[in-house]
């Protein structure tokens, strides 16, 4: 074979490790992928608490620098070795791929941007590529698509929900006036929705006897109304029936398509061939 | 024809342009009035929040004014463009369109009604009308049957737990006396709702040993009793077929009755003529 | 017929009115009762707050003083209206009605007994018999037995969340100290079921990472955990069939036995006769 | 018969009281050791309690001890009267058993350790045995077969939420800066979780405007985020047919497998035989 086709192979191969999970030297890279988010992650985090030794900020300083060096490297190989970049570029991991790796870039010129690093937290979604191998990722599909199609139903139902919050949150302001907490509307409306959610955090409280009976009212209403979407999710999610669930992370090395068969012999979008790699 | 003839189709041509949303005049209608009614609901909103710069509130003054005037021009025009009045003046949205007028000029002889605009955000329900031509209705149909169906139901579990919270409530404020919150009957009953819901403010709490028993029962109860809502409402959704959906939004222009079928050439309910329109 | 015989049809009508609802003068005198008991709940819970003027107090004591006189009656009339007495005196309703007697008659001899009148909100629950003529009693009876069938699982999972709830509150007990709010045990089990029922009042809250690491996990886990009985009891009362209901309210005369078909002659339990009331 | 015959019988009878509970010498040994777990965690609980006279803690002492020999007896008996004593001791409940009894005896040499007594609420999972003479324990084995099997895609959703939490966390502390309660993303995230449980201590709670948008909408997804796990444990719950439950509580006294059918000769595991005790 010509020389032309030794490159194309390594390039297939490097593919092969860095889109797909099946191979040992794919799982192993995306193994070590995941401990450097969520080692990414910690260093965020940690960096964000006061009081601490300052050797620890400088430590986290070298080993934030490292690993985003790291994945700067990951991203530029993953655009190189995908015959179609544009195809992974503007995908929804290409960006929060991009976005993991540029705050910092940025906090050269801009103070504050380190935090946005946070986002790496969306990479740790890869971490189903992975389970991929085992029966999450069809959990997983079979939950999203019980989610999908309850979908308008909720927001039908949130919708309800708000209109509702707007009403009685003006109520409320009527009402309680303005020497407990509900000071204007807005703020009367984010208290209708912390007790209508159960949340009630109890910063504001209703002090007259109206308001209490009338927040007693939204409580048992609130109580009410979350069996709706529940009751919504649990008949959608009942409905599914198990499908068959796609066990390889076979990866098109063209438009990076992953859902094959797993007796694939072409991409069934772009019509690459998937054997030679 | 004759000029009672063209007046009467430049009626009809109102009627259908402000009651249906299937032609683009009438979409359009639709999505400027929603569009009005969110900002109306914004400007009421923002005016009561206190401390921001004068000339906001001389901005949300003149807003307030054009859109109340615009949403009179168009209750006048809805009274006029239909041919049997009363059916639209006494339905639910005859109602609100002219409680939603009412308070601004109410606010020229009593103060503090203009906060009563907030009903236009039941305005905002119309949005549905506008989604009807996508599969938002028929989701919301099909909820609004599921929680029609299980209302009795739901019913006598409220009374359930109001009976229950009033007997807990008088137990609560015998045993924890007047030195925690619990001051009164109305207030410990109003205390055992917030907790039984789950909501929890905190602002009354107990504080006596056997009054932190009671109440871990109370939270213990109300979180196996969210379960009953939740089971009936299930239920019921999952009985329910997908039913044909009603996808125009063709309104009579007589008696104003918007359930027409697709193929509909008479009103079913007053026998007026549907295709001249 | 002797006078014996006419004694017993007066008995038998007085049964029929106080014991059943479905002649006018029955639903009559369960309405009366209704509004009664309502009134009573109220004037024992308005006397409860403080602060009112002191005429209030002393309507509020005549108010009581005459239902109180009315329930008397009523106790006795039940009681001698029915031929065996003792299946009134010792059933639910029997007890409830003599417990809401007795508090004030008591409230000569012991202060603050009076409190317990409260216990006539258990009353309420007859408003399900007037009810009976409509579809609420047989709503009642499928929930009542969707819940009864899952008593037993509930009772398991309720059994297991306390068992975790005193691991847990000993674990916060022993991280926390006694520094922030969780001073001993049996604080800190009553916290950890406050937390778990997602109530959280905030009267109590970990202050240290590692206590604020498990509240977390605490949290995640009652957020889960409620799927639960909510799992339990719509599988339960999916299955349950609509059965035929009982709309009569006719109670025997002698046993007071409720349940009779339409079309009972005789009372399935001690034999009366029930046609000739 | 040979001596070590009657000896295998002494054993075998020990081992049917000790870990059976079908004979009424097995039940009633049963019911002592709970009542003596119980005893035993409501002496460490008010041992916790600060403020009480000091003979109650010397009382609680000498209890403590009594009842910590007892279970190091039974610990004892439990080895000896089985004959393959590594099948009990590595076992769930010998490991709960051992654990039990240890910190006391630590307590001489390590301070704070008597405290982890309450290890012995596990212990009281052992109620379960008794009441396999009822339907309890064939409920139990439903529910977990259920919680078994929807545990896989009850991780997932957990994960996609502490996802979720993460990057909301982040954004709270961005937003919020460090004058509120939120003052590293750790606290930050640690108050999304408690928001988005619906927990809602008010310990930490938004004051900014933008702050209290943002976490009105996260209470709004975790209000409906809930019927997510709810609807799945609703799903796999009723898919379940109720199975034969195992009504006796047989042990085998070599391997103390305990599933075996009412008819059962010899252990299914180890092929002892089940008919000589």
């Amino acid at each position: 074979m010509s020389n032309n086709s030794t490159y194309k192979t390594w390039k297939e191969r490097l593919h092969s490790i860095i889109y797909e999970a099946d191979t040992p030297a794919g799982k192993l890279f995306d193994i070590i992928l995941l401990i450097l988010i969520v080692l990414s992650i910690v260093c965020v985090m940690i960096e964000s608490v006061k009081g601490l030794p300052t050797n620890i900020y400088v430590l986290l300083y070298y080993a934030e620098w490292i690993i985003t060096i790291f994945f700067t490297l990951e991203y530029i190989t993953r655009i190189i070795s995908i015959k179609k970049s544009s195809s992974y570029i503007f995908s929804f991991y290409g960006l929060i791929d991009l976005l993991s790796t540029l705050p910092l870039y940025l906090s050269f010129f801009i103070t504050g941007t380190s935090a946005l690093l946070a986002v790496r937290a969306l990479r740790l979604l890869r971490v189903f590529r992975i389970l991929k191998i085992s029966r999450y990722i069809g959990e997983s599909n079979k939950l999203t698509k019980a989610i999908k199609d309850s979908r308008a139903k909720i927001l039908v139902f949130l919708f309800a929900v708000l209109v509702l919050c707007i009403i009685m949150g003006t109520v409320m302001y009527i009402i309680e006036g303005e020497n407990s907490g509900f000071k204007s509307i807005p703020i009367s409306v984010y208290w209708c929705i912390v007790t209508l959610t159960t949340v009630g955090y109890g910063d504001i409280a209703p002090v007259t006897p109206l308001g209490q009976f009338i927040a007693a009212i939204i409580m048992i209403m609130g109580y009410g109304i979350i069996a709706v979407p529940t009751g919504i999710v649990s008949a959608e999610y009942a409905h599914h029936e198990d499908k068959k669930i796609h066990l390889n992370t076979q990866a098109c090395s063209h438009c990076n398509e992953t859902m094959h068969p797993d007796d694939a012999k072409f991409c069934h979008k772009c019509g690459e061939d998937l054997r030679n790699e």
